[in-house]
């Protein structure tokens, strides 16, 4: 059972302001408060690999995600090369559009699995129907999160530079 | 209680393709299946006002809405001008924003707020309350099905388009 879904917010700043936040990776744990750590593995001027240590439900999970970036559409296509213990597959998109010289729609998009059940279970101590619907909400609550804690710095940092 | 809401959703044609079914209100009777009937009372270039007649929950309401358009960000700005009976405030953007060369983010986006009661009822029934919620619900479940209309639509003239 595989699932698409998309999220957006209006951010009252710049593109090029909310792309600089979105670039950053290992910004993101100063800005996404579950995100403990990020190692960058890899990274050029077209992609990024990424070690994620962060705290799902109270405990420290860890994945790899790849991170193809196309500077000039401002979008990141990313996808855990490594996933977390309840996922088969997670991929998807960050994509920062303009709306006009103050304003950017940002938009994040899941496709993801559950991961399949080994001897009926999905890590040992899910069923399928379990770990799918923890899955969804996760997404769901992430999705919201992440969108506003992009949104909240990019307009911190609008507000910043005003001061300056 | 004011409420801000924003949707999305991917649509595979190209922006203009898109544009040319938002703007035709008048189609809209064919495309979203609970409007059973539009009137357009004024248009220019620049706006139009339009009468909808909608199927509610099974319940036939009309509203006034004014629509401002940005042909050039692609942008629709609606308000309805007569709310509905349980409507104090309506209002929002459809905004469709080119990904590429033929695909398309559209958004819709949503600012409103239930009537205000008379006598502790909104519309004679309901307390403002249940009228904010089930404004809400509708809210949430007209955005999904407004946008997939919108998409359905765009991508069958992609389609035509390629046959023809």
């Amino acid at each position: 059972m595989s699932h698409h879904a998309e999220h957006t917010v209006t951010v009252d700043a710049p593109v090029d302001l909310v792309w600089d936040v979105l670039v950053d990776v290992e910004g993101y744990s100063r800005i996404f408060p579950p995100t403990r750590e990020v190692n960058l593995l890899e990274e050029s001027e077209a992609h990024q690999v990424a070690r994620l240590h962060v705290d799902v439900g109270g405990e420290i999970q860890s994945w790899v995600s790849r991170r193809d970036i196309d500077r000039r559409r401002h979008v990141i296509a990313y996808r855990q090369l490594e996933t977390a213990p309840i996922v088969g597959r997670m991929g998807g998109e960050w994509r920062a559009l303009p709306l006009d010289a103050d304003h950017t729609q940002l938009v994040l998009t899941h496709d993801f699995a559950a991961r399949e059940p080994v001897d009926g279970k999905v890590a040992g101590r899910f069923t399928f129907e379990e770990a799918d619907a923890m899955l969804r909400a996760a997404v769901e609550r992430n999705s919201v999160a992440d969108l506003n804690a992009v949104k909240t710095e990019a307009e911190h940092r609008v507000e910043r530079t005003a001061v300056a």
